[in-house]
């Protein structure tokens, strides 16, 4: 199965490719590294998932808005290489909640990414290093945001 | 047009080359890829801005505070490489930012260092993947942290 | 002397490599690079130093704290390259610190993992680039994570 094929047999829905909200690019590549920004939790609409989590949003949600960012992830690889089997694997993660100071269970919530990523690329090559951490504040007040390296298969 | 050229053209000043307030170095090369460590606000006279954002400063100001963070990483790039000319393109930018939790705008206070790295090495190779976010806090209550990865070009 | 060797001298003990608490990889290998996971405070029995810095700490307990995750990172490398001298030197180090927003001197705190990388690796290869920083909170209410890059030696 191909990471193509793994994604639609997720029967999840890819957003629109997320435009830059500042001076950077979403994606760069380095050699066989893919480099990709922060992402926000762009929905299939356009709009965002907003809220800091335990003001306006459980761990669930949470949960959910962070896979949300795994699909713009995908959506902006997909955009800029045209398909998911060019990425060979996750190589890191970073993840990032917006959350009062007293929630403890940031890697729940970002796994709602990994585990997006685990089901396309495989449990090998969809896991990779992370951290999942609490922040003070982040853009539009979303609850998620989640930067990524990948590596690519060798150009043919 | 070289980045040295570009730099002068921007008619600003650079501070001294931050020096370490802790156990790490200011910069790592590896390989063709410069790491740069995380920089704060240091001005030409050697003081740093301080302030959080929302309750010290506003965006505007932030924004200027970022571009400090900019011109300090310029320092540290042009004191260890020799030459700005040396850096071939941007690869990465992680912009954090000192603010309080209400505040939605860090893409926009970020590009204060982020249009300057585009000013220097151009719109292409002066602009890379970045993440701009909302921290606790930051040493010395400094308003704006950025840390950077940079591609340099081959030796000769 | 090797970094087994150093480590050794400083007469500390490893905790027993962390288990992931999510969907991640403790270490991954991407040629020679070794990426690690943000690691957290683990102790020798297993157990995590847990608390806020401003709040249940201060910044000397944060700072031991610090060299805690360096013990637990260590204790990953160890488990799964076999030995520290497999390390060639410390790329990149990133210092989250949960902390109350005053707090001012993460460095200091985030010191403690650096100095004890010197110890291991020596001055000039235990020491790299490195951020330290403060959130708004972290798994467990942990009072530091470190996430961490590596240069391997070359394979024989």
């Amino acid at each position: 199965m191909t990471a193509e094929e793994n994604f639609l047999q997720t029967g999840l829905q890819l957003p629109p490719a997320p435009k830059p909200l500042g001076v950077y690019k979403p994606l760069l590549i380095d050699g066989k590294h893919c480099y990709v920004s922060g992402h926000g939790t762009v929905q299939a609409d356009g709009t965002l998932i907003i809220g800091r989590l335990g003001e306006d949003l459980d761990q669930d949600a949470a949960k959910m808005a962070a896979r949300q960012v795994g699909l713009a992830i995908l959506a902006t690889l997909k955009a800029n290489l045209g398909s998911l089997n060019k990425v060979k694997r996750v190589i890191k993660v970073l993840g990032m909640v917006n959350c009062t100071p007293d929630f403890k269970n940031h890697p729940f919530v970002i796994n709602g990414c990994s585990e997006l990523f685990a089901q396309v690329w495989g449990t090998e090559n969809g896991i990779g290093v992370r951290s999942a951490v609490g922040m003070g504040s982040l853009p539009d007040n979303i609850p998620v945001e989640i930067e990524a390296l990948f590596e690519l298969h060798a150009a043919e």
